[in-house]
């Protein structure tokens, strides 16, 4: 029996996805609470990695527990909702194919960026959104939002991605990147068929820089073409990005009984 | 020169707001801030006191420095921002006169209370909504909106205060009492002349009852003629609670320079 979870969690208090003795990671975490929901062992995969400090609306990942042990669905969310801390709970639960894999099954998935623009902190938010103090109006919304559709369509985002990563190909289909302001607070919506480490990060703060004059809209091709990191923006930091979707499509995540012959 | 705050802050991490000694509370915390931003001793007078755990949107105080220091107000909420913790802000400042009082010339305050009814958790509310389980539904929000009218106007609030409370005139006006729901998400606001102890705590706890269908909504006037604590519900959590405006009025709050005879 395999299980697809949608998670929800704060990454303050987290060390990331990502098991690591001796941290605290949700992956650990999840790992724990799986053993007395299931009473057994369990493997736990996520989706991909995320980094220290980074949140979730919609993370994913596959429970199999080690025993034949089957819990409807429907139920899963409220028994983990007794065992986990509060920090994280599981939203959602479904049963998928033994050949479902959290990760290399995605076929999209959708970060958000949260921007706080005020030289106050709010203390709602603090740790759950960047705040960036210098000005941007809405002249810099425009400005960013002239940058972002640069970034949309298949392309080489070499320049957006952490220095010293080991990935070759980093072309990537980015479906949308959106640029939505309320107040001073503003979203970017990104979607992509796959992301480089680091990617949406760096993507944001280049977005910043041109919000603030420091770079042209129109220099995102030439940052493009360059394939160099150096090429790009600072990297916004960790506590203002959420993993919002994780999509799989309908033909990998049909349930085994989809699967069969009629 | 007397000084009036608005302030921000997450009530999670201090025991209220009045000052207690070996207690990290609001007023402590903004009274140490004072003296470094003013250089020197300074009285802060709230606007009411707040339980511990209870959050604020614009609580009110009065700053007066113990020695002649002028600092434009608004810069005020700029140099407390780089001393005061993150999970409490100055948002802004005014010079108020001599005679002002942050407690006795309140005119009406507004009280927000934020349920989250669901059984399962929201990482990211955890300790900022209070999570009502039982499901509530239309039907129930319409029974708590029917409630909740009976508890508007100029009335005796006695059932609605904390036992043990030494005030003896518990007739408060509830300008308005105001029941709001966006999916699973409940807010009641709350505006009154004044609010006894635990008035709105105990209020949303037994709006929560007729919600639940425990009491009918036309039992309120009987419970408010009783003038007895034990006739009304429960008393709501804290963490859902915010303090959410306070309103003085044009006359008081004027500074020195508009008392003056033109």
């Amino acid at each position: 029996m395999k299980y697809l979870l949608t998670l929800s969690f704060d990454g303050t208090g987290f060390c990331g996805w990502q098991y690591q003795p001796g941290a605290r990671t949700v992956q650990g975490t999840l790992t724990d609470a799986c053993r007395t929901v299931f009473r057994c062992p369990c493997s736990v995969t996520g989706c991909s990695r995320t980094d220290s400090g980074v949140h979730a609306l919609g993370f994913c990942c596959t429970v199999e527990p080690d025993q034949k042990i089957s819990i409807p669905c429907d139920r899963l969310p409220l028994a983990f909702a007794s065992v986990l801390p509060p920090d994280v709970a599981v939203l959602r639960a479904e049963e998928v194919p033994d050949d479902f894999h959290a990760r290399y099954s995605v076929l999209e998935k959708e970060y958000e960026y949260r921007i706080y623009n005020s030289p106050i902190p709010d203390p709602f938010t603090v740790g759950r959104e960047y705040r960036f103090s210098a000005p941007i109006g809405t002249d810099g919304i425009d400005r960013m939002r002239r940058a972002a559709v640069f970034l949309e369509g298949r392309q080489d985002f070499t320049s957006f991605m952490a220095s010293g990563s080991k990935i070759t190909d980093a072309v990537r289909t980015i479906a949308f990147c959106q640029v939505d302001a309320e107040g001073n607070r503003i979203r970017v919506n990104l979607a992509a068929d796959g992301f480089l480490y680091n990617m949406v990060r760096i993507i944001v703060g280049t977005l910043l820089e041109v919000a603030r004059g420091i770079r042209a809209p129109e220099e995102l091709p030439e940052i493009l073409a360059a394939r160099d990191r150096t090429k790009a923006g600072a990297t916004a930091p960790a506590h203002g990005l959420y993993l919002k979707r994780v999509s799989y499509g309908n033909e990998k995540k049909g349930t085994k009984a989809d699967k069969k012959p009629k």
